[in-house]
């Protein structure tokens, strides 16, 4: 399966990959996921918001108690190989064993595939899954636009996905969720051993600061007549940087928008997004308010402006702990550890539905990158965890 | 004239102008250029780099003592309707002053239109005049892209150019230039006069930054364990402003690239523009200089490197000095003024061709966005001014 993953949406120059959702790569990997599913006999259920469930409902199983397990297909722009893509794919194999080994499940199984994981095309991470569990409004929804200003209901149905934003009944039935995914991060390795539970996702959220000066000829204009917001945006950044350390949390500005974008004009516009995280809500939204106070210190230096808007906003989420505890259990003690990036497990913990993600060890600690790595022999671990815990779970 | 130009290129939004250099928007004023030459019976020559001169040559007039007046026509993105347009328009309408007061002109004179002066496509301001005289090689030109990867070849290709970037005569038997432009700055207003004469063009240039680290994502990556460049560039950004105060110098990044760009992940590379300027070259290198030195020190705390590609670099140029004296006394003492903006006039002057500028008065001071402005009263006086000008050095 891996091996049909490989080429698809990967750039020939950097090794990277970018399947931006309801765009031709990552629709490669659903008509893939849909393959993979009619291979096995699982019969897809698909909602309206791009998301799809592959179940396998031996004879005698209900639907009201089904284990779900999946992860996602899409990626950032140039990101790595194993960021979503891997759970899916552990997913199939997981079910292959359990096959192979006579096992015959109790309940469902079901291996799902959440849209717009990253939030690289339309901002808001987690879209499909906040979406299917009712945590983002269809309004919402509806007036969300990519960078080239496509709107979302557009792209989708580009995609081939028949929209339906207002209600999903995709994960009725569903009493537990496992995610399977690749570590971000060197845990693992520090700790020499190739799987790990999850025990929380930090808290986390997306803000646009919009800057705003007053644009002019980059020669004529005396630095003393300059209203350029380039300057408040480069001080806010440096800011960010400083008060994450501080506090222990972490701060990022990884996209810029500059208006008109030219070498010889003062900008009119920068537009940046931040990316903050830290272990609880608290601590982030201190630091997301330094971060905005000394930009504003700044911008009336600078005689510009600045307006922040809160695009995505999550909480800590811990995963369900008895269902963690009976993982670790099961997975030889393995290690439970936090997690900074936000996961479809954690919005589905937050709907209710207990959640529980499995890592798989990075010899790197990159993701959202070419280097992103795991080793087969950590892969294959990840498939004979899975079937370990739908043993435990489902059998 | 005017209000046949004012549409063209302009966004029904901010009011401002895009007219990049061989696009539409810049090709239909060119069409406009060809319509106006033939209104008035002037004969249009074409180089092979895009330029052009429309050539009045009363009957006894050679062609080896002309006279050029006229300026550019392409725009910045989101610029002004002034910058360029004006003095193409304004020498058309200082031939028809003279026709109208049947002054026969001795020696020829001709209107020039210069391509991709503001250098906002192919990344090198003035490419026209210096490719017509000889101070870009063809070499260099043709390895020109623009941001969409579109060769200068191709571009000139599309709109009707037939490219031959080896050599022009455009120029030959020129015997002066005198460019009439919007003022980029206030100092007529505090003057209080309409019209000035240029005295010489600031020492500016335009260097590549190229910021790389480690691409990595932003959630999951600790503080300690980045290599971010965007921390590297907006120290750079900082410095580049407090250097050109310092030195009393100007120092702009208006124009940034970011890979990949997104919102959670700690970027690749982090490419920036520096536009630099001073009064003479040795304080716009030591600024350049400067800048580099902070950029590395920050670099190595950052854990990324730069890389720093000077893309165009210009010398102070003054203007021809008899030339600029007997204009500014044919026009009542008109004030001689600095500019810190590159010009067509500086090219030629700088290939030999005594070269002057007249300056019309700016009520905003600014250029290059949409608030740029010139009273028609004082677009007139700008015409007449012009006309002056030719009565004395041509007829």
């Amino acid at each position: 399966m891996w091996a049909d993953l490989l080429p698809i949406g990967r750039s020939a120059s950097t090794g990277g990959y970018f399947r931006a959702p309801f765009a031709s790569a990552e629709r490669e990997l659903v008509a893939w996921y849909a393959e993979q599913a009619a291979r096995r006999s699982l019969e897809v259920t698909y909602d309206g918001q791009g998301n799809a469930v592959a179940w396998w409902r031996p004879a005698g199983t209900s639907g009201a108690n089904g284990i779900l397990i999946g992860s996602h297909l899409d990626s950032v722009d140039n990101g790595g190989a194993f960021d979503g893509p891997l759970g899916v794919v552990c997913s199939f194999a997981a079910l292959d064993v359990l096959r192979d080994r006579g096992v015959v499940p109790t309940r469902p199984i079901g291996v799902a595939m959440f849209v717009e994981e990253e939030g690289s095309r339309f901002g808001i991470a987690c879209l499909g899954s906040r979406l299917a569990t009712g945590q983002l409004s269809a309004e919402h929804a509806t007036s969300l636009r990519d960078s080239a200003d496509v709107w979302l209901l557009d792209a989708m149905n580009a995609a081939g996905v028949d929209p339906d934003l207002g209600s999903s009944s995709l994960l009725d039935g569903v009493e537990a969720y496992v995610e399977l995914h690749v570590e971000q991060g060197r845990d693992l390795v520090d700790r020499d051993r190739a799987i790990a539970v999850a025990s929380n996702s930090w808290a986390h959220g997306r803000w646009r600061f919009d800057f705003a000066g007053e644009p002019n000829h980059a020669g004529a204009t005396r630095m003393e007549d300059r209203r350029d917001p380039m300057l408040t945006y480069a001080m806010t950044a440096l800011a960010a940087n400083k008060q994450a350390r501080l506090s222990g949390a972490r701060a990022t500005f990884g996209r810029v928008e500059v208006q008109p974008n030219v070498t010889n004009a003062i900008p009119e516009e920068v537009r940046a997004w931040l990316d903050a995280r830290g272990p609880d809500a608290a601590i982030v939204e201190q630091l997301v308010a330094a971060v905005e106070r000394q930009a504003r210190e700044r911008a009336a230096r600078d005689g510009t402006s600045v307006t922040v808007t809160a695009e995505s906003v999550s909480p800590t989420v811990d995963f369900d702990v008895p269902l963690g505890a009976r993982l670790a259990a099961v997975l030889d003690g393995a290690p439970q550890i936090p997690t900074g990036a936000g996961h479809d497990a954690g919005i589905l913990q937050l709907a209710g539905i207990p959640s529980a993600m499995l890592f798989v060890r990075n010899p790197t600690g990159v993701s959202h990158a070419p280097a992103e790595h795991a080793e087969m022999a950590d892969c294959l671990a990840g498939v004979e965890a899975l079937a370990t815990v739908l043993t435990e779970l489902a059998a």
